[in-house]
């Protein structure tokens, strides 16, 4: 029997009805009225979900696109970039940044743990010219989170360089106030915590990326913040014709988050968070993310000695519904990730807890998948 | 009264509602079984409609993201290429190989003409060097379509240069066999003649293409062409997160496409078109487009002395829910401009044809309303 899927990956996501219900209003104008108020409220929202009065764009692309935007806009070629590296989605940014031409300086972390300010600082003492620090907030390769995100946003000032942050797989899951942390960029995508379909970035621009972004005529067409000011601030448009269906997901997205309030939104991950870590360990799982570097809204796991990750995962979507994520590259087999983004509710954390459990209790792993539920249930008793 | 509005733009166009219906399947795992049948099915269907047998792209972006994608991939920075420039979309496509540092050629067409096989011969002749020649086969601004395309696509192969083909806003509403007429580079996208909403490019690669292609390593992440194929090859996916609602709904589209038949699906565009062309004349309307370059899916019109487009485009849609679009830059209020795209069937015809007659009548044009309709009426029989 075919089951309904819990989409359990680090993106996409599951999306709520009432998304998917405003995904399907009748198609507009983008060059007309409606356009131009349903873009008009977007942005003021997504401000408001960024914590930040930067400009704030929607590109129609994958949050890669909106990496590709940054690495593309600010930096002239042969100007250095730091970027601490360590997992996929790390060595992604260093590559974009690479592809157009900027001299990156990678700051190598070992898997499973996250840069620290100390690090950063001392990178910077040595290569006093660096333009721009790029950070991944959240490794969704690896399940951690940069904790010192902050500090490391204070040692980039003071060395007078740009901060750009790869929020996407976490913003709206874990704290991120973009202007109090003093975030010159930062990039998120729909399909993560703000519990839309995938198919939009978000980027916010701060006054000090302007100057950068302005010294150079722009590498791309497609991506070109100009072009993106100048249609928002001459008619509140998109200079080319933007994903209409999913701007109408993304704008009830963005109104249930206000609604339930940002604080709340994102609370809900950290507690549902630690009800998975919490549950999985009683579970006598073990987590490959190092303990103050654990991500609240990717959760990986290393398998049990003897059990693949791909047997579990197949038998998670086949015989209880549940979809999770294997690792990356060499990691393929060793972990599973789930994602704990968007939609979270009691129900998402109990099912895919004793789905866990009972799947691997069927490979032959006798944890206690009961003392992990209860563990569980403990926890989300105010979610 | 808020109308529902009947949307005659070129593009976006009326999305038909098992098009919807499919867009807000459950979400599923971009990198699971089920995307890869999707994935599978749409690359087949979308091979069909462009009736070519070459390797076959969705990108996740819109139209001017796949005039992107081919600027960066085929030509090295100098390398010359011949573009006919006769309005906003030929003018964008010049640019988009400008910025990735191509030595464009333009060759400049009189506005509301097209070029010609000679013209392009002529100046073959002259650039033996040329690389390329990229056409927009339907120039959306002035609502002409290229009718020697075959033709040019034949000079440019005998000078061995590549034939690039902007067809966004046409590819299923006219005649486009990829192969047969030697297109090594098509490019397309959802919202136009394949009645999906926005957000998805499609773009077909040659063999020739490809060898210009493989020479340089791509200058950009996001529309990389390699990586593009191979994450097909390896896995049936793409290498970023792709719009996956909008896959359902291109899936569903062009399923309905292939059900209709592909030459009667183009050729309700063609009855349509006519359709359009004679009862505007009959209303005394005249058009921007030369007789022999006349779209069929993009109908531009000159307003009569004295009324504004936006007078008109103001009224069409308020009172009569039907939106069409304006001129672009210099003939923003001298033209206005029906597209007849994807959802065509008798109903869109008579609906618009009427409407527009009866608006121009409240603003003091006293043309044909009723001749025009029956001229409309008469050609539509079959439609």
């Amino acid at each position: 029997m075919s089951l309904p899927q819990l989409i359990m990956l680090p993106g996409p996501t599951n999306v709520p009805a009432r998304v998917y219900a405003a995904m399907c209003k009748p198609m507009i104008n983008h060059r007309g009225p409606e356009f131009h108020e349903l873009h008009s409220r977007v942005l003021e929202n997504a401000k408001k979900v960024f914590q930040t009065e930067n400009d704030l764009f929607v590109l129609t692309s994958s949050g890669t696109g909106g990496v590709e935007c940054a690495a593309s806009n600010f930096l002239l070629p042969g100007e250095k970039i730091l970027v601490p590296v360590g997992g996929t989605f790390g060595e992604r940014l260093a590559d974009a940044f690479r592809t157009y031409g900027a001299d990156v300086i990678p700051i190598e972390v070992k898997m499973g743990s996250t840069p620290t300010a100390n690090q950063i600082k001392e990178v910077l003492k040595r290569e006093r010219d660096a333009k721009a620090v790029a950070v991944v907030y959240n490794e969704t390769s690896t399940g951690t989170t940069v904790r010192d995100l902050r500090q490391i946003g204070e040692v980039t000032k003071e060395a007078g360089a740009l901060f750009i942050v790869d929020a996407i797989s976490v913003l709206g899951g874990d704290d991120l106030p973009v202007d109090k942390w003093g975030v010159d960029v930062c990039i998120t995508a729909s399909q993560k915590c703000l519990a839309t379909p995938p198919g939009l970035a978000l980027i916010s621009v701060s006054r000090d990326a302007w100057k950068l972004a302005e010294r150079a005529k722009p590498r791309t067409e497609y991506f070109s913040l100009t072009k993106c000011k100048k249609f928002r601030d001459e008619k509140m448009e998109t200079p080319f014709t933007p994903a209409v269906s999913l701007f109408f997901a993304l704008d009830e997205a963005l109104q249930m988050i206000l609604e339930t309030g940002l604080e709340r939104w994102i609370g809900r991950h950290k507690k549902a968070g630690s009800a998975y870590y919490e549950a999985f360990g009683r579970m006598g799982l073990n987590f490959f993310a190092e303990e103050g570097s654990r991500s609240n809204v990717v959760i990986a796991i290393n398998m049990p000695t003897g059990i693949a990750a791909k047997s579990l995962r197949d038998r998670l979507r086949t015989r209880y519904g549940v979809v999770v994520a294997g690792g990356f590259g060499a990691l393929k087999d060793s972990i599973f990730r789930i994602g704990n983004m968007g939609v979270v509710t009691p129900r998402e954390v109990v099912t895919t807890v004793s789905a866990v459990g009972a799947a691997l209790d069927e490979l032959g792993f006798r944890g206690h998948a009961g003392e992990g539920l209860n563990a569980a249930i403990r926890l989300i008793s105010d979610l």
